[in-house]
């Protein structure tokens, strides 16, 4: 069938997206790789587009010791090191890894990216994300985050570079000629010499040019600067958005921005993160809502609150209305959307709390898989989304009642594929690979 | 059988430890990662200790395009990412990789180590190194390589952050406890607040304790400060050694040093690398030693011998004799190993490249299954060695050669186990998991 199918990923947040999920769903150790592996596989036989990784360098901060506790945010495998291995145990799934520009080089990032590459012959992507944590920014010498817009000027710089890296070879440079004594072609390799504001970087990478050309460029930031960074540079853009509505009018600015840079707007994907509940009856949905919701401790609720919107509320009570709080330095979409959301619906701070706990801004919604998949075909065909980035809500019993019970519906009415269709992600996603940049001058390492 | 035997390891270097071998042995792709997975299901077979991984951070320099494109060196995988997948293939053996001190931070080396250290299920080790070239500096912002004694300073102080944020976590911190919403115990985790010299670092880590508490630590530096970081902190220590007086002055000095440190020396195992040659006959094994030196271009032998001694030889042909060089910033140890083989063997400049491309200074030899043997048990009983790391000529035969042809033997002679013994590296190694150290501060992140 020919025409326009969904884009489905899944993101893979610990235990689950949900913070009562870990003590909903089964037991699952996220330092295990098996715990892992056993999501990749159902993505897979699933047949979604991705699986994602998300990251951060260090502790989110939540304010209370006992509401720290009861999160899963405190450890877990770092991105590149298991999306590697889940190359392994897979065959066709993309692997989509986090790895953030502020505290990163960007010629270490690119070989590891373009090593993922080779080592998942073809299906990796880069989540490109600037670090937004004080605690972060301690873990790299540094006293405190840096500035909201430098961090996105540093961002746009090192995707340049990065790019340009994995350009740094021509993708016939690799000659194995034994006969001549030729490994590779010096003529098809390339020095940047880039001299820039962030970042000295000469080149050429030592990884071959990736098998896709570039590694799928993923982008989730929702502010100005982050739209931009998107709409110039990414192939796929998550983004969290609470109604069709407000999709719509996201996904017709990211389609514009993308076309004022000279872009072909259907060559990048907008996924809104969904978290879905899939029960066969629309009261065991809501029971099960119901369960998760009990399952989150008020403390911390109160505190995932804070930390969302970057501002301290011991001055307040959970009966209080949303105060006037000055623009955070770290994630500002979400904040925004947050105090957007409190004023619209007059929520108290108490149910502002527990909302942000569970949903952090994204759609979430609880239903039968018919409703499930009524939702997802109306915002599709109403130009909200290409697909969506489904967070399941516990793990691994969220993510196998979608592709057991929600995949095939939307299988049967042709608004997704039933087999994977390419052998790159790119391949898969119907996104061209990127032509050689011809650029720079040749290594003087031979001079 | 409970007296001492070997550890024995493999050094993959690209397609073969020889420059010639990439035009000898099969058609390997670098950028394969079916090339390693052949590599490192073969040295499991063989009962090997570990499978290593070398790096750099950008393409050595070789001077003269002709002599460059004649080498394998410019493209491959990157360690980390590799070993995660290879960690999904094996079950038994080690898997170590470099990663270097001079151009990453240590949060980010400790977290991808300990997550590797999780993926592998206790497998992993880190090669210690400082990043020794100019080509290198340049794709990190600098304009040249950093002093080598400056580098080996920041070497140290990098290797004790990262083994203070393995231990952030307590062994027994993730609880996950559904019941009391408790998903781990901040009582047991600690941070750092590290301020050095080099380095302000907070912690803790958000990743979990490494199975082995620290995966193991591998150093190869042959300096005074090299040796001095090995002695102190390394669990393995590969070397190159021309001969083995040479190797039981260097084993002495080590475990000498390694005592001095207050540890117990026998924790600490010193392995000469060695390029074996396996053939039935002498006269095989000759015949196919002179082929490989054969398919080595006159120019990439001229050239790496300048890149090894860190020394402009354009003043200078074949038939000289070695000038008196200034000591290099770079590799000091090889440079000075290849300066006495000249001496001391009076070879020619012309000579003495031939010999610094093949073996970079560490002990060759071609010869009989047995006579390899020997050659090995003789070192190992004269105190020359715990064991050796074994660069392959040429891959993947090089390495199948061995573990069929050598191993046999010195299992027969008690030299070598028959099978793993343990679950994780540290145990097959017979070296002691570290005991968590108690440390630091509950992190402020909940205050």
């Amino acid at each position: 069938m020919n025409s326009r199918q969904m884009v489905l990923a899944t993101f893979i947040h610990n235990s689950g997206a949900h913070p009562g999920g870990w003590r909903y769903g089964a037991d699952a150790d996220q330092h295990d790789v098996d715990h892992y592996v056993r999501l990749a596989k159902t993505a897979e036989r699933g047949k979604l587009h991705c699986y994602f990784s998300g990251d951060q360098q260090g502790l989110p901060m939540i304010k209370g010791r006992d509401a720290y506790a009861a999160t899963d945010y405190a450890g877990k495998l770092e991105p590149t090191t298991l999306l590697a291995a889940l190359a392994m145990v897979t065959s066709d799934i993309g692997l989509i890894g986090t790895v953030s520009t502020t505290y990163n080089e960007p010629y270490a990032v690119a070989r590891r990216m373009a090593s993922l590459d080779h080592i998942t012959k073809g299906r990796a992507g880069w989540n490109v994300v600037t670090s937004a944590g004080n605690s972060e920014a301690r873990n790299f010498g540094h006293d405190r985050l840096m500035d909201h817009d430098l961090r996105y000027e540093r961002a746009e710089e090192f995707v340049d570079v990065v790019k340009a890296l994995w350009d740094s070879w021509e993708d016939d440079a690799v000659l194995r000629d034994k006969a001549s004594a030729r490994y590779f072609d010096p003529a098809r390799l390339r020095q940047l010499n880039h001299k820039g504001r962030f970042f000295n970087v000469a080149g050429p990478l030592n990884v071959g040019r990736p098998p896709q050309g570039h590694p799928v460029i993923v982008q989730a930031g929702g502010s100005g600067p982050g739209r931009a960074l998107s709409a110039r540079t990414a192939d796929l853009v998550f983004t969290a958005q609470s109604s069709k509505d407000k999709a719509v009018a996201f996904y017709d600015d990211m389609k514009a921005r993308a076309a004022a840079f000279g872009r072909n707007p259907a060559h990048m994907a907008v996924l809104p993160s969904v978290q879905l509940l899939v029960r066969s009856t629309e009261a065991e949905a809501r029971a099960a809502q119901e369960e998760l919701l009990h399952l989150i401790p008020d403390a911390l609720a109160w505190a995932t609150l804070q930390m969302q919107i970057g501002f301290d509320l011991s001055d307040y009570g959970p009966d209080d209305k949303m105060p006037d709080i000055p623009l955070t330095n770290g994630g500002q979409w979400v904040q925004q959307e947050l105090v957007r959301m409190a004023r619209a619906e007059d929520l108290t701070l108490g149910q502002l709390a527990k909302r942000a706990t569970v949903s952090r801004a994204s759609f979430s919604m609880a239903g039968t898989p018919e409703q499930v998949a009524d939702m997802m075909e109306d915002w599709f065909r109403a130009g909200a989304a290409d697909g969506f980035s489904l967070s399941p809500n516990y793990l691994p019993g969220g993510l196998e009642d979608f592709v057991d019970q929600v995949v095939p519906i939307l299988q049967k009415r042709g608004l997704f594929r039933t087999e994977y269709q390419g052998d790159t992600l790119r391949d898969n996603l119907g996104i061209p690979r990127p032509a050689h940049a011809q650029m720079g001058h040749e290594p003087d390492l031979w001079a």
